[in-house]
């Protein structure tokens, strides 16, 4: 181990000196711990190029102090109890000198911003968490053997920069996927590949706002998107959303910068943007000159009727910038999502994108485009397709066995539900209580991974559940035991509500 | 494949009407490419949920206008050669209604940025490109072990979202490293894993600058940051650096935000900032608040004296940031680097980190921590760092060889020296481009990965050399090529300067 230790040959004091308090602040700083054998003084002389008896007589006077000990079998080591003059130290030593300013003035932070609930906040046995995945369902042995075959021709592969977009292979094999899948005309250099859409939700941002920009959102929203544009310092207009979608009517007539919208499944109602709403939106987007973002999470489970196509597939007015991720259909632990540009974006984007991060690691990158190019992954999606549909058929089963007929949206795709609780129930988050009381997860718009802006017409009376990580099983006992709950909130009701007259209820 | 075709039963126009539309507007937009074979009629009946007929009638349509044709033998597909036709649209068609916007008024972009240059411009075959890797000493087979311990119990690695600080057992490593390596006192919650240098100056950008910000670095500085602050709009405010490392006396008297240097081996030149200077700079911080980001890009590489104690390890007043990465030391392909941040910034870093991308992918994570805490990490710096002196001893030694007694500065650490050009030598910019027309790359302030703000005492007499990736006998090849190119300068030079008189040189 070579000490971080530096000698100043013409310095006012001796070597010996300037030795012995570098030591002692090492020591003191923790950056030598106690037990910490010191090299021998002979290896340390030759290391600093000083005479062996500087280091030996620093050494002594460390060991007099008490922060070295000696011990025949072990040699010589920082001490476990160092003394307590190590907390006096000299005028003109190191420690003393900085130590004056431990408090002082700092001028603020630029940055603002809160931060988006990504993880369930607790850990809770049956947890309808949204957007979680399944580890079980991980495709993991394809995912060794390419990640053993992209490794037999590393070549520079973990040695060189690279463009910062993204590896080829991967751009392309994107490419290739979303022009049936959805609809859109798209070429690879149309693509950045970025770690996750919350870091393409970021680009975007660089690329477009600057602090007062005016930015829409859905209300309610993506609670990441929400809290990045407000980090952004952007003035934030959330417009409302029903069972069409984004209400394109109430979009400002002018001056956005920019739209960000979940039109296949809206985050978190999961509503479908109509084609009519669809239409009109871009339109709007031409005449006012804001860009659509389209936040396309989780579209790769569609369990009835056809993909509708894309914004991006109807736009001709390169209005609209896409947005993809593996995170749902793969994993989020690769963290790759992407950006689809229009083209006049594509070299600011690659600029910015290099300024952020110079581009995503390439391992991960190489393994996916070879999962992709290779059918593995349709191959995947049509299984874990077919297990979220049985997982989301034994939720709605499960819901009308114990609550009727009940009201549900976004069941035709996606990893979650809503379900509109009927009149007569506790609020949203107050069955959330009840039902965390008995272990189980179910989330309010204001708890999930959503943001509302207050004014939303859900947000007492939506319960989102995510089904896509839990077995068949566990989502019955889960929705059993929050019709446990909800019979012994009737009673209680009942009971404190009227305590002097029999409940209708018993 | 399912089509991204979506029918409204309560629309004007007939379902095939609109599905003739839609399919047209799909092979226009080249959704659908041409030899693409379409669903049969029955699959995309079913799939739409209306009438056989409604198909065929629609396919005819196609047909009959030339965009699509039937053989035999291939079933029905996409024409090859498209109708003139097809570039006129029906009034109500959905391509025609877009493309009347196709030149429309966008509002201008907030982001304005330069790209940095991290790979080399041109492909030289003797290129001494800055910090760049040798593939060939990258620990492959120890890699791959690793890779597929790892994959053994990859768990929910895959599949879920972790801390956005980074995973913890290699946030634990860093740590462990670090204290002896750099006697620094840190904690593993300290630490931030982020996407290589770049995304930690990035994510330091975020935290501390707002418009107009100020901001200072060296001058000539690492280009990549210089950018950076620039993309944010702030004040970048440049001071010089001499053989000491940057002139803490010209650092400004108040008001700066930051200052980012690379102390231990500047960026470009090489020089090590003296102990004298680093205590008068973190006083300069702790009296204007100002932090110091403490960039310490290739520290691993020492080949004489010892270690500096970082800034961060003598600093206990909470001003210095420490940025690390292992793209020198292992391989930019990983894009892993971290911060080490003072207490006070650990949580606002959290949450920006979090809106900035969730945290870094796990597989490269888990298998780094792993090489780090196996000691294999240290084993593989020992033998690259005996390596990469062979190769500086032999770049020095061809240089004396040719140039004679050669003054050279960064020749202690790193990847890359800096050559001081003799009075009556051309100008770095023109030997470069005189060494490059020989395939050898060498780099002026101007052209490498550095900045300089223009008015920089080493601009025009300083080349820099990268050894790290060229073997020994491309090395001494390239040199001589310099060599050739420089004597052939001086004979074209004489002869042109004084083409009457024969020349002394002959």
């Amino acid at each position: 181990m070579e000490l971080p230790v530096s000698l100043d040959p013409s310095g006012r004091q001796s070597l010996q000196r300037q030795l012995f308090e570098q030591l002692r602040g090492l020591i003191l700083g923790a950056g030598l711990r106690p037990g910490t054998p010191v090299p021998p003084s002979r290896l340390l002389a030759r290391q600093l190029g000083v005479s062996r008896n500087t280091v030996v007589l620093a050494y002594e006077r460390l060991s007099a102090e008490g922060y070295l000990q000696t011990r025949s079998a072990l040699g010589t080591y920082v001490s476990h109890d160092l003394p307590d003059s190590s907390l006096r130290v000299d005028a003109d030593g190191i420690a003393d000198r900085m130590s004056a300013g431990r408090r002082f003035p700092r001028s603020s932070l630029a940055f603002r911003g809160r931060a988006q609930a990504v993880v369930s906040p607790g850990k809770l046995e049956f947890d309808f968490w949204l957007g979680r995945l399944d580890p079980t369902l991980f495709p993991l042995s394809t995912w060794r053997r390419l990640v053993n075959q992209v490794l037999e021709r590393a070549d520079s592969g973990f040695t060189e920069y690279r463009d910062p977009t993204g590896l080829f292979e991967l751009r392309a094999a994107i490419a290739d996927h979303l022009r049936p899948a959805r609809g859109m005309k798209v070429e690879s250099d149309q693509i950045i590949v970025v770690a996750g859409a919350q870091q393409g939700l970021n680009l975007i941002a660089r690329l477009l706002l600057r602090e007062g920009t005016r930015v829409v959102t859905e209300n309610p929203s993506y609670q990441g998107a929400a809290y990045l544009f407000e980090s952004y310092r952007a003035e934030v207009i959330p417009v409302p959303v029903d069972e069409n979608g984004l209400c394109v009517d109430a979009l400002p007539p002018a001056g956005a910068a920019l739209v960000h919208l979940t039109p296949s499944h809206q985050y978190p109602m999961g509503f479908t943007l109509s084609l009519e709403r669809r239409m009109r939106l871009l339109d709007w987007a031409r005449q006012t000159g804001a860009y659509v973002v389209e936040d396309d999470y989780d579209s790769d489970f569609r369990y009835r009727g056809s993909p509708l196509m894309a914004l991006m597939g109807l736009d001709q007015a390169e209005s609209v910038i896409y947005l993809g991720t593996f995170s749902k259909s793969v994993g989020t632990g690769l963290r790759v999502g992407y950006l689809v540009l229009p083209r006049h974006l594509i070299e600011p984007a690659r600029t910015a994108k290099a300024l952020l991060d110079n581009g995503h690691a390439w391992l991960d990158q190489a393994v996916l485009a070879e999962f992709i190019a290779s059918g593995a992954y349709d191959t995947h999606l049509r299984r874990i397709r077919r297990t979220y549909l049985e997982r989301r058929d034994c939720l709605i089963d499960s819901l009308r066995n114990h609550f009727g007929n009940v009201m549900l949206t976004g069941t035709d795709s996606g990893m979650h539900l809503a379900w509109h609780l009927p009149a007569g129930f506790p609020s949203a988050a107050e069955l959330q209580a009840l039902a965390a009381e008995r272990a189980v997860g179910v989330y309010s718009l204001r708890s999930g991974a959503a943001h509302d802006f207050g004014d939303c017409a859900y947000s007492d009376k939506t319960l989102l559940f995510g089904y896509s990580s839990l077995d068949e099983a566990r989502i019955r006992a889960g929705i059993e035991r929050v019709a446990d709950a909800l019979r012994e909130w009737k009673r209680t009701r009942c009971t404190s509500a009227r305590p002097a007259r029999t409940c209708a209820d018993r």
